[in-house]
């Protein structure tokens, strides 16, 4: 089948039709199936299990009992393990409870609220504004929308952020406080930023002298493919000068369990000694049992790594399923591109201009649940409606073939509707 | 001996030198005893240990996978089982992570950067103010200072707060937006709050439309010697039209384990629906299998209640020697009065006037680390310098035998040095 959109009137309409009964066919079905979040499977889960039972005592390297009160910035044994996986120093982590989203928030609340290294709170400069790389991870940009920070589109390229767009903005505008990234297998394109990106963003002028990166290493070391390596942002912002600059998040929940997994927030010392001020305030400590249970099981950065190959053999026949699918359906049809992840969770798919909705609508009405088009734009709103992320991970191998035939049905008749109605 | 208060010169200084001998014979022991937090101690913990095993699979009672992301406020069971046991409907419960503090941390955040139910935030309302009844918990005023507000002491009276006291302030001063309850066996005087406080604090007229009341029943099902009862703030509060004036917190920190428990916060439904509309932007949900672990732990509230009773026990022993002690030391000195409550974590205890900071630092300089002198009043500053609050659960029988019958000697010292003084 050659390119859809060179296609006349009458081709046109004749796959039209026989896309509508193939659709038919399978709102008869009856489907129930969800791909909408980035959510493990059970079976998935299971190959974790081991850690429910872990914990043999609680009596910490330094014999403190985890079971009390106290430790309010976590285990050194844990800070040593995600020192060893993330190459931090322990002296610049911080063990957070079972969400790193929630490290993030709060790191926002203490911003707005309190402001940093004794620049006035954000609360009291008037409006603020964020970077927004986009697609993006539709739960940070809800933090902003919360807090009323202005955010503004960023293009992504194959690299990362387009950077000359974000220097240009940055260096004049005091008013942009910060950039959302996750650096490594990018959500949803599983983009990994080059060394190039990484350096210029830890060097770039900035207007505002509160300026920071979140910088959220949510997929750090989970390839499903090919394991890609990320500059070392602490190491480029310090030889910068601008070391404060970043707020590095990471967390277990997509190495254990999501519900409950282990949180880290990482910066330099004085930003560290900065939020423990305000964290002693918040919080006794964080669950040091679920910590010790994490050490336990993982025993260092090497059975994390090990682990996360088990995680990628179960997730690499499901990307497979996606990639395959989106080839053979819609490889020559102009009607669609994609990207081919190394790693993450995701892939994201862009339809031709102002057609994501109604396919997104469309899978809906026949029982396959897709993350909502324009999730991964700021408000919800993708400017040119073409963006959809697709996340493989929690169906089964056969509901996800099911899904993304259909799916791929959807994208074509969405497709073939526009070019109809531009003929 | 007689009160010590009427004694002559010559008396006061001849007890001196029996004391300040006594007094050497501890420092040459080279004590390092802990009476300083509402800890408790690993022998009281081990009752608890059975919870670690507790969780024998992660599925709950609707199906879900607990292991997995998902539930926002709370597993079914979980909010059933704290329901049955606190009295309050499923559908004003939200569970959250490891640690109450945090919920009123957080809470209290919200309030100052979003504001409730349509008010201004506070954050953009000039100074606010808050009542803090005193002496009280040093963490709940530690959240007021961090947030600059500004913290009113009250004094409190054997059925809590002086409610003349409140009444006349609240209802003149719309600044005035809440006030720190600890309603029952509270910290660190042990007071349980009468059915007229509870009452009054219900259908107290405010000023402030955003008022709101912190209802931290820490000890809520926490006897030692005598189960108290505890009116029903939230029925009242309905009876009033005030309901919406409440947020009550509570967690299994010391019912299970301080490090790795469970907390949850009540409150209105039109209040839970608005903290929810924030919370979902903070986090996708907390530890699900620490709730799980939890329920099937106790499976109902009768199994909390009789655990409490074991725990108990454990405690009383504890309370007795503090008591005792006090009795037989200082019982007809005239140098110091002290609460016995009938449950919770403390015994406070007033010194003579402007001798509580020079006992602690006796204690301090020989070994036994209190609770800091003021640290019960906002600001920790303690107006009278009498009160020190003692925490008996942390240290062993023989340590606490010990570490009171040197405080005695401490409190003597510092009350004769200061009648000399007058003399």
């Amino acid at each position: 089948m050659h390119n859809w959109t060179t296609l006349s009137k009458n081709e046109l309409e004749e796959l039209r039709e026989q896309l509508e009964k193939t659709y038919a066919g399978y709102i008869s079905q009856n489907l129930k199936l969800d791909m909408s979040r980035g959510k493990p499977a059970g079976t998935q889960l299971d190959i974790t299990n081991g850690i429910l039972d872990a914990l043999d005592n609680y009596i910490t390297e330094d014999g403190t009992d985890a079971r009390n009160y106290g430790v309010l910035d976590g285990l050194p044994e844990a800070k040593k393990l995600f020192s060893d996986l993330l190459g931090i120093p322990t002296s610049q982590i911080i063990i957070g409870g079972n969400s790193s989203l929630n490290l993030m928030y709060d790191s926002m609340m203490r911003l707005y609220v309190f402001g940093t290294q004794g620049h006035l709170p954000w609360c009291k400069q008037g409006p603020v504004k964020f970077l927004c790389p986009s697609p993006g991870y539709d739960r940070h940009f809800a933090i902003c929308e919360d807090l009323g920070i202005e955010m503004l589109n960023v293009p992504m390229t194959e690299e990362g952020p387009d950077m000359d767009f974000v220097e240009e903005l940055v260096k004049k505008d005091a008013s942009i406080k910060g950039i959302w990234c996750v650096p490594l297998y990018s959500n949803p394109q599983g983009i990994c930023y080059s060394e190039e990106t990484v350096k210029r963003l830890a060097n770039m002028e900035v207007a505002a002298p509160d300026f920071r990166i979140f910088w959220d290493n949510a997929y750090g070391v989970h390839p499903v493919y090919k394991e890609e390596k990320l500059a070392d942002i602490f190491e480029a912002a310090e030889k910068a000068g601008n070391e404060d600059r970043i707020y590095y998040f990471f967390s277990t929940s997509k190495i254990t369990f999501p519900g409950a997994g282990v949180s880290l927030m990482a910066a330099s010392t004085k930003n560290i000694a900065e939020i423990k001020k305000h964290l002693t305030i918040q919080t006794i400590g964080h669950d040091k049992l679920n910590q010790l249970r994490t050490v336990r099981y993982f025993k260092d950065a090497a059975g994390i790594h090990h682990h996360m190959e088990k995680l990628a053999a179960e997730l690499r026949p499901k990307f497979d399923i996606v990639l395959e699918t989106l080839e053979r359906e819609l490889g020559d049809t102009g009607l669609a591109t994609w990207t081919k992840p190394m790693g993450g969770y995701f892939v994201a798919l862009d339809t031709l201009e102002g057609c994501a909705k109604e396919t997104v609508e469309l899978a809906k009405k026949a029982g396959v649940v897709l993350t909502g088009a324009g999730a991964t734009y700021p408000y919800g709103k993708d400017p040119k409606d073409t963006n959809i992320r697709l996340a493989p991970t929690y169906p089964t191998v056969d509901e996800l073939t099911l899904a993304m035939e259909l799916f791929c049905v959807c994208v074509k008749l969405a497709g073939v509707n526009k070019l109809l109605k531009e003929a």
